[in-house]
């Protein structure tokens, strides 16, 4: 099976790192998303020792290469494009999130992919991430009791960005690039039962990174009754011990489930615990056995289509400061 | 100086917890709030020894025992009620929160406060909890920059309540009750620059306390152009170790502010530390020195009618399912 790089704007050591553990998998190619990126500085940094040839267009390395599977992390404007045409093509896309900057965009993926020729996965880890998946499974376990208020929590240092960070049109929003991931949390407790957003975020305190917002804050009407809220912001100070600080709690009748540091506890009216974690699985090669063998993903193409546009509606919702119906 | 109580439904603790070191204080009797109020089972439990008398009518006390500051705790929907009737006697007001259960009670207790016969004071205490002054401290000292994201958390164990909860006539609701002090928390870190907000509550999960909603988020648009969220609950689980857990995180360019279990933690660009904290304050002992002495109180009775009033808007915006406009 081959395997092209095409960008590497965004998480590409999500596949690049677990490349050991695909021998399967032959990297045969990598190129930039557009003439812009520097990935020629990332290819001969961190890839030249491996001798997968580099392409200045990826057109020419697809045609030439003929990879069954992509990675797609170009400037996030590209993702859907780039992820259509290696759809078109039949290659399987593993493509970083949003997925799509716009609902047109998003749809045309849509569109793209349920002509049925080859698998789509986004870059969105967090259903394998051993703590998310015990908290996760805590709640399906009905530990909780109706989950009925979640507070979600994305933080990472902000550091300084590359000018594609900086616009709109080239970005997308820090909404639907940090906050997404706990959008994906709320998604997934709640089964997608997600009524209504209303959202906020703010430039103020991008240390001169333009239109990017440093900050955002979503509420959501959940349709059991309860409610969801996820904070993301670049606040995250130098002085702390990590990149980026995640926080879940997730809470019902019965009892309490939290995710932080890499941990989840579950406290409920008899008992309060750490909850055992499954060994470390990486959601590319997930995808790969996907691909391979047919092994279900935790998160489908559909379930990422519905992530996504959540995120989109949510970043609607802060920039018109109205509330956005999610389902019909 | 003599003091009544009406009411035990509230938080009366917080002023008889410090008798002793308000020698100049004396309590001259305790009386229900209204006739259907268990005050009697309260005295005969923990004030008999005192050998203040009880009263069936607190009208009577007043009348005969003519204190100078009444603590008044009765079933909610009394709490203004009964403060106008000490206001307009010239008896300074103790007052539980949230003060008021509809607009139209808390106008006219800012109304009869208005006449300037006697002070007012909520049972608003967090400005006095060491971790949040030292946290609010840090905040106006610039340690952050602007607080552009915040984030709160109040939860409590459900226990059995009293039916006077179950009824949102009595109770007012989870929202004044329960979110309130983190209300309070957003009102003052923001200087009360709050635009904006939309809300959700529920009853899933309130085990059989008929009207009492379980839980509630809340969301504020600010005008600095960032955001504030404050959920509430009952659901803390009764496997955990306090009765109640308070959380705030407040992240601005310069750094982040977090209190929690007691603590107050700054973390900046250069440094991660406990902030400092002051020896404990009680608000009653700020009030009646207040009363005596003219020190001033850091919640005053205009910033408890804007927080009172928050949380009324808070709930209508819950009610309603769509945003409230708080200033202008």
């Amino acid at each position: 099976m081959k395997a092209a790089i095409i960008g590497t704007s965004g998480h590409i050591d999500l596949a690049l790192g677990v490349r050991d553990r695909l021998p399967q998998l032959k990297f045969v190619g990598i190129a930039p998303g557009s003439p812009d990126e520097d990935a020629r500085e990332f290819y001969i940094e961190q890839m030249e020792p491996s001798l997968i040839p580099y392409y200045n267009d990826y057109r020419a390395m697809l045609d030439t290469e003929k990879p069954d599977l992509a990675v797609v992390a170009p400037f996030f404007f590209l993702q859907s494009r780039i992820a259509c045409e290696c759809l078109a093509r039949g290659i399987a896309v593993f493509l970083e999130k949003p997925m799509a900057v716009s609902f047109e965009q998003l749809e045309r993926l849509q569109r793209t992919h349920a002509q049925g020729k080859a698998a789509l996965c986004p870059m969105l880890p967090y259903r394998y991430h051993p703590e998310f998946y015990a908290a996760w499974r805590a709640v399906k376990d009905g530990l909780i009791g109706e989950p009925l208020l979640i507070t979600a929590q994305k933080s990472y240092k902000l550091g300084s960005r590359h000018p594609m960070y900086t616009h709109r049109a080239t970005y997308g929003g820090t909404i639907p690039w940090v906050a997404i991931h706990a959008i994906d949390w709320v998604h997934w407790f709640t089964d997608g039962r997600v009524l209504e957003v209303s959202a906020s975020h703010a430039t103020a305190g991008n240390r001169g990174h333009g239109e990017m917002e440093s900050s955002g804050l979503c509420f959501y009407r959940l349709a059991n009754s309860g409610a969801a809220s996820v904070s993301c912001d670049y606040f995250r100070p130098g002085a702390a011990p990590t990149h980026g600080e995640d926080r879940l709690r997730v809470a019902g009748e019965k009892g309490v489930v939290e995710v932080g540091a890499g941990e989840a506890r579950l406290c409920t009216h008899a008992e309060a615990r750490s909850l055992p974690k499954e060994e470390p699985r990486a959601i590319f090669v997930e995808f790969v056995r996907h691909i391979l063998e047919g092994a279900p993903m935790r998160i489908t193409a559909e379930e990422a289509f519905a992530v996504s546009e959540l995120a989109l509606k949510s970043r609607e919702a802060a920039d018109t400061k109205t509330a956005v119906r999610v389902r019909g």
